[in-house]
């Protein structure tokens, strides 16, 4: 029974992922996301989008990663994806420090499993990383093209930022970078996004 | 492009499931819980304890089947596992509705896809969906043990009532079912479960 207690150690703790509040809004604009809905979204994307995937990849492992990439947050926070502050050059440190303590609440071969996936997609290098960091990046620009540039008219993102934080996207997926790019130039016509 | 657009679109429109919100509190009590965030919890859950399934169960399958099986509550609303007022009765006319809606905003083969897990998991006869049952009703009751009971207590759920919900939980998993089995009785110990 130790084990089962555990893993239930860990179900309970990781539920804390649902008051992780992110930078931008559903949808329909009512309200910011929590982790756990955009982890929600992003695996089941996964499922819906793989084709795009400029190789074939392992669906499961591709779904576990994307359930499980963002739980360093609950120890480390949030750092919004176009931060000035400075709070991104800690962030590593915060997220390995908080990797190390949450896995481990598992028995010794589940935490191996998902610390190696955690890593995986960190390093960003196999065709499984680099696709579910092109759903981590794609989801948060759906859902703001959907709110009319809410949270991007709120930190005043700029095309540049834009473009800068996608750039690699097209390693994990041509197709739904090349989507990207034109969505982009379309968001910048809008004025939900600053040509500077 | 069709293709991607269609598969955009029903990604935009089941964004809308983080806003249907669940009886139940999160492990803390802060709020009450989301849809998106319980289906996030159930695969996490499912990739953590498929172990205990009573027949190997298809993984991937079954993680697809828990991230989707709450959708069609985006048009027919969560109805409350103890609910008394007889909405249960037209439940299922308002799913069958609301699948036929939602599925089909995929490509065909997709839909197809999805709409067939999701009948699955209605139907409730293969190891995978007796599983993913389980935990669907598993996951809410470790959150009320987490946060002493507080939805049971704000709706006067009974021992018996947890009971017959659970009864049918030892199909799908024996191990969970004989664990749960030993909390209820704890639940009616601590005051968090009323014995009639």
């Amino acid at each position: 029974m130790d084990r089962l207690e555990q893993q239930l150690k860990f179900i309970i703790e990781v539920d804390k992922l649902k008051s992780i509040i992110r930078q931008n809004y559903l949808a329909d604009g009512s309200r910011k996301e929590d982790d756990a809905d955009h982890s929600w979204h992003l695996a089941l994307m996964c499922a819906i989008l793989a084709e795009y995937a400029n190789e074939e990849i392992d669906l499961l492992r591709t779904m576990k990663m994307l359930l499980i990439h963002d739980l360093v947050e609950i120890d480390a926070g949030d750092t919004y994806a176009y931060d000035t502050t400075g709070a991104e050059q800690s962030k590593r440190e915060r997220e390995l420090a908080a990797a190390d303590r949450i896995f481990k609440l598992l028995p010794e071969d589940q935490a191996a499993e998902l610390r190696a996936l955690w890593d995986e997609f960190e390093e960003n290098s196999t065709a499984e990383a680099k696709f579910a960091s092109v759903l981590d990046r794609l989801q948060p620009f759906l859902l703001n093209m959907a709110s009319n540039g809410r949270s991007w008219k709120e930190h005043g993102v700029t095309k540049s930022q834009v473009m800068g934080r996608n750039m690699n996207n097209h390693e994990g997926s041509k197709v739904l970078s090349d989507y990207q790019y034109k969505m982009i130039l379309q968001e910048v016509k809008k004025g939900n996004l600053i040509d500077e």
